[in-house]
């Protein structure tokens, strides 16, 4: 499938743990089907049966020996398995597709967290995804003591076997403190996909300047 | 650790499935050990405990949906994690290191087999393994009817269960005379790496021919 031939709304949510990404996906789902949008949500790493098998390995906190650059790989082969067999061909049939996570997840974590070098990202983006970019990027930016009180919150109401045992909680908080940065950067570099909305607050108000991002670029695909 | 401390001797195999290459690596070893050369074996995919997650994924038979990208990444993943965790240190060390299938496995299935460019396959194998490049690759080089009857023959061994169930048996001839033809092609491209040995007849005279091509190279290291 060719990417020329795709329109549709490609829309991702970008943000540190505890952001508040799932939350906001869920109301923009649900106000794009109330105004008549149905959208096709989808998760990265995951999404498809294979991405949620590659997803395993890349959460299992017995895999502390996984290597940087096979990581990378994993979530780009996660990325490339979700873009051919959903995300493509959702926009081919002009529909909005809403997906947690995508590139810029990874710019931020491997390249502005560890320091793997973008122009590899860059590369491996386009092996696995091809020029397919977002449309548009919501960035919900928190500082990091919410993010770490949240994600303490949240594990809380885990049981005690999954609570902190994934290996992303492993990181310590100066790498937060870089990838929130990072996130930072690439806002600035693409104002006009990238739009950072404070993700601390009140949750309708969020959702409401969410709304007010994605809304024209919505009226713009099914006029 | 980089690739430029390594010495050690890396050997690959390399052939169709039915080539004898497990036999002939099983052989090889015991040969180098009798010498007083132990080698470490491993495989490509699988190798270490994240490559044999990986591994399980690529011949999953319910994965028939693995897109063609997804499944390259997922290669060079388990390759990127039997570098680092296993391979480079044991050629650091100056081992001898034997390895089943590696990246001409891939320049043979997916680039001549699947049309999947030479160029990414290069890129990918630049970010997985760096400049790692074995010093000898022992091509077992059989005609397509020996392979499928070696196995079918190895099939018939397996349980009802397992026969004939992975993803790579379904394949058609045609691919693997494409795969067999890569194959040809990379030896004649690399006369001084690249060995090609008849892998039919007699499995003795087999692995002299191939102790003919390793001795130098072995005495070579540890001198």
């Amino acid at each position: 499938m060719s990417m020329t031939e795709r329109r549709g709304l490609f829309i991702t949510f970008e943000g540190l743990d505890g952001s508040g990404k799932s939350t906001q996906m869920d109301l923009l789902a649900r106000r794009l089907a109330a105004e008549g949008h149905p959208a096709l949500v989808t998760v990265e790493p995951g999404g498809t049966r294979i991405g949620a098998q590659i997803r395993r390995i890349l959460l299992d906190a017995e895999n502390h020996a996984l290597a940087h650059t096979a990581e990378l790989l994993l979530y780009f082969a996660s990325r490339a398995q979700n873009v051919e067999e959903t995300i493509l061909p959702a926009l081919c049939r002009n529909e909005i597709v809403i997906c947690d996570r995508f590139t810029d997840s990874t710019l931020a974590y491997q390249s502005f967290g560890r320091g793997l070098g973008e122009p590899v990202v860059a590369a491996l983006h386009r092996i696995a995804c091809g020029d397919l970019t977002p449309d548009l990027t919501v960035f919900l930016d928190i500082d990091l003591e919410t993010s770490l009180r949240r994600a303490r919150d949240r594990n809380r109401n885990l049981d005690a076997a999954s609570a902190g045992q994934t290996r992303m909680d492993e990181q310590s908080a100066a790498f937060y403190e870089r990838v929130r940065d990072g996130y930072l950067t690439l806002a600035r570099r693409e104002p006009g996909r990238f739009r950072p909305i404070d993700g601390r607050g009140d949750i309708e108000r969020i959702a409401s300047r969410i709304w007010q991002a994605v809304e024209p670029a919505v009226s713009g695909i099914h006029a």
